[in-house]
């Protein structure tokens, strides 16, 4: 019966989809013909601006100190987060193409939703981009593929498209409260993107909540090949996310210090997750899932301390455990999740994002109230922690007061913001698929015929769906 | 009786191959060995030269402008352009390894070429390389690589190094014409590369123009794993293209606004690809070729502008405009293309290279033609149009009609070379393929063996063939 | 018989895998916590050591010289070797997933290994890291990551920890003694990663002979996708490796120069390989497994002398002569190695890696023999040779043989080192799949289920192994 209310969904999106791109489309080309205008330093005045400030080289132009870093960044968003979702048997161009639209569109909007909030020149009511932007469009950005971990499968594209314009607005606006009101230091994100983004996703994913999802079994898993794409997924996360934690830290030693860091936790991530897969399952044999996912975990969590004087031991230390607790959370709390709380996570992100980043925004907190002048000197405790507008007798334990607070704002956001969207999209309007088309890329892509000798899953499963519709 | 003129064509390439190959290579060592040196910056006197030129530091070396741009654009080259070209469900070994060929030797023909026209020191007769020479030489094979995409699966790789031999050739005179003697500017290639590139390719491909390729039907399509495979190649090309149009851009300023500006279009490209992708299918649903490729035309089309002042939205609107354009291309255009115009385009380079490259000479030849002081400021706008030996007094709109022309000598090189090289090409002795075995990794590659019970594609269609041949 | 001794190995490494990694990475956290530190210029004094030295801008700091060469170099240690060794048919998992654990693993070995030999601070015990203590780190993994394509599918993952273990505990040694007691210069490693580590694997292969290794046969060769994944490996390490031989070299010049001679020694090689890859196989088809490694070869080669005047003509002539030799090496080298010294070398890394080190060092010695002032002037020729502890009255001739000493202590090392590891590798307590187990992903991994009409390679081998063992 269920199932027949399902049978009914109109999955066609010939006219939804293309209206949203375009609409949406001539409102960023609007928006940013007011709003948006070069930096100082992308401008043509830049000569000018560099004798003013007495910089003494082009090479001192901020480009050179982030952009390695942004194009790092930059491949995270569109190559790791698209085939990470690679694993699943038949929806690889759902996990590389939607990736890659909803990225394109959420770069757009979050330079103008963090431009107006944190970045406006209420001079000349513009905001005015440069590198720096760029790279904080594509954080804002990463909140939103993190949720579409938690729904990968289940939605449309429209529905995708969406959450993300929902999903950055909330962005921004929980951005501003922790860095520019709490004066919360974030430069990874444990809290701002991680925790955000994997409660915005896992919100809406029990708004959705699909009790017969039991009908698209057959397309749930991975098959070999499958496996191996998400690897590349996997690996160029793993291997760019120093650049991602260190990307907008401070220039010299900030920037050096949050990569040593983030090298480091993720090391002993993948020793622990690959310890942890062995043990839970029978014979010692690992588990890809594990591998593909857990190793990342370290990279979360030590995303708001990336920065601090953590300490190399210390960065060890919270990958260590980060390996455990994600590893064992797929083995455990996943299931526990879909069971009890109704909440279906495709991806497992509550693993690799929700408890990462909640640790990673306890250690920023304890890392934060325990910085001292003798660990970091006069100058560099000022440098590390400062923040337009923070008071300046702002003690550590202050500041992780306020790290805590940030924690929590940003638990709030994805929660209240998750449900509230999530209600929006469960609206009869937006061509999601039935319970028994899910994780199907044939819904929404011309999927190329095979080889008459060669019968593909795809056919299989039609000829499986025919059957039960027969009963 | 096509098909039998077909049949005995010889397509053993053991011993052509091999020597050229070798004697090529022993060629460049020759002229290597008297033509090209280390320049100033990467030979052991840099520390005098540093003295005189007054440089206070070593991260002054343009190797550190340069260097991050390059590895991109180098992974463009061979990652992005080859597996791009991996959709085909069996030439995938042809479309990754002639890539790698061509581009491996054409690198180095392209250092001398470009060296010989852009780079003499006239004063020892030598060419000084460096950082920048690389990316140059890399832009240079990207020209060629272009080209591949008209005839794909449908020429010998003998036949490929020659057609690189003469388009590094062709190039080198063009770039020297539209860069040094008209003084257009063209940092990200529109017109250099691109248009030249693509009008090079189809010309080719029209003289080499297959009647009977319906032969080879059976293998002109994708199977699912290639298709992703090929999203590892346009994924590359896309995150990487800021780095592609702003590696050559001046110090500062220029790969600043270049990256933005190419990271804007190329953001817009992909939702007006999607819409229109969407729009022109049944039921609404995406095609892969359109999500490969079209949302890569915005790269294309800012490539002239992208160190001018197109402004933010400028480039949106740029992008904007080239996903509807490239798409419709590939729905419309591409079969008229083949079926009136007798051009097999297999990549469909027309519609992502031709004409958004014309498209962005275009928008260069404008807004350099609008440029003011008022925008650039005065030392902003020499610095941006500045180049060897321009005349001081050229004014915004000479600098534009200029560009215009430079627009046009990119297309005549391009089509007037294509056709004599297609001619030069279709002498009989290059050990191209028959119409019926196009398409098809087993001519030049040693193909693995498949398992028994998992019957190839390639047994599939040599069975095929066998009973075609018994008629 | 031999195979009834094999049935009876154990396999399960439930609690082997566990334990070492738990244990392991609980000593890197002691180790680091009592010896690593941030150093000078990633530590929050930096500003103050700014001040001290007299330096005037952020950009100056190490972090921005090195780190894009990092980046490409992690690049290369994770998905350049792990997808390089995809090429099987079923042990991409093994390939890609143990590359990643045991590197992951040995760079935090290596940070405290080279640390105490190389970067020990004998005033308060402290080893201070940066960011080149990361790329040396990484480099001593490579070493480790060559051994493991000689042993590739034939041991457990415990096995490898135990490789890895003792491989960075040599390589920190030999690299000492080669770098600062003999003063030789090996920016690229050539002797110090190439021709060690290839030299261990090999003895360790040596010593681990599988006299039955054919009843695996059916496992040993490649499948389609396989080896398009496997040239993603390939192109990541060739594309990258300018970046691996100049990421230490010194600034300026130095990296300017390693990253140009690699970029056309890699030219070369593909060139060469292509045309003996065609020479000798009939029809003159090309073989995947020589455009996989060959092509590589002339990056190993150049190593050594990368930093040096080897000039532009020097390096192609290094690369056209290693791709000739790699590619014969794979078709009449190996096999002998197999059938007469009983070297089973899975990915031919004697081809790959053994040979063109020893090229390479050989390479190194000469050029550094032949270096003159007049070619790289007084300050250059210091700055080059540099190293701390050198006489200052060392001849170019001294250090020439002073290079060739370092490439018989790197031999020395990796056969010496491989013997005596391989012996403890053969206790039969390590887990190690028995030989009609080997290069099966299915002995250490969970692998998805195939769709019942998709019989799989696996299930067919399974078949073939039940009906052996019931005979």
């Amino acid at each position: 019966m269920g199932n027949c209310f399902g049978c009914s969904k109109n999955t066609n999106i010939r006219l939804k989809l293309p209206a949203v791109c375009l609409i949406w489309e001539i409102a960023m080309i609007i928006l940013f013909g007011f709003f948006i205008r070069y930096n100082n330093e992308a401008d043509p005045h830049w000569n000018m601006h560099k004798k003013t400030k007495n910089i003494s080289s082009d090479i001192e132009n901020d480009f050179y100190f982030r952009y390695p870093s942004f194009q790092d960044v930059h491949v995270m968003i569109f190559v790791g987060f698209g085939f990470l979702m690679t694993f699943l048997k038949r929806y690889s161009f759902g996990a590389v193409g939607f990736n890659f639209l909803i990225a394109a569109f959420g770069i757009q909007w979050a330079l103008l939703m963090q431009g107006w909030f944190s970045f406006f020149d209420a001079t000349d009511w513009k905001i005015k981009i440069g590198v720096e932007n760029l790279i904080n469009a594509d954080f804002c950005v990463a909140g939103c593929l993190i949720a579409y971990g938690a729904v990968l499968g289940k939605v449309s594209p429209v529905q995708l498209l969406v959450m993300t314009l929902f999903g950055v607005t909330l962005y921004a606006v929980e951005e501003f409260i922790i860095l520019h009101v709490l004066h919360a230091k974030d430069a990874g994100g444990s809290m701002v993107i991680h925790t955000f983004g994997a409660y915005y996703g896992l919100s809406i994913s029990w708004v959705l909540y699909r009790p017969e999802l039991y009908q698209s079994k057959r397309l749930q898993g991975s098959v070999y090949h499958s496996d191996v794409f998400a690897m590349i997924g996997t690996l160029f996360l793993w291997m760019f996310w120093p650049s991602f934690n260190s990307a907008i830290s401070y220039h010299g030693d900030g920037q050096h210090r949050a990569a040593i860091n983030t090298y480091l936790s993720l090391a002993a991530t993948v020793l622990t997750t690959v310890a942890i897969s062995s043990l839970t399952k029978e014979k010692g044999k690992l588990d890809m899932v594990h591998i593909q996912n857990s190793t990342l975990a370290g990279g979360v969590a030590v995303g708001t301390a990336a920065e601090f004087m953590l300490m190399p031991y210390g960065s060890l230390i919270v990958g260590f455990l980060c390996g455990i607790i994600s590893t064992l959370g797929y083995v455990y709390i996943s299931p526990f999740l879909e069971s009890k709380l109704k909440i279906q996570d495709t991806c497992g992100i509550h693993n690799l994002h929700a408890m990462p980043g909640l640790i990673g925004g306890i250690v920023g907190a304890v890392t934060a109230a325990c910085a001292t002048e003798g660990v970091y000197g006069e100058e560099g405790l000022m440098l590390v922690f400062e923040s337009p507008g923070r008071p300046l007798n702002m003690t550590p334990s202050l500041q992780g007061s306020h790290q805590a607070a940030g924690l929590c704002v940003a638990l709030i956001f994805g929660i209240g913001g998750g449900i509230i969207v999530g209600l929006i999209l469960k609206l009869p309007i937006w061509g999601d698929p039935t319970d028994d088309n899910c994780f199907d890329d044939e819904v929404y892509w011309e999927i190329p015929e095979e080889d008459d000798n060669h019968p593909s899953v795809l056919e299989f499963s039609s000829h499986m769906r025919n059957n039960h519709q027969g009963v």
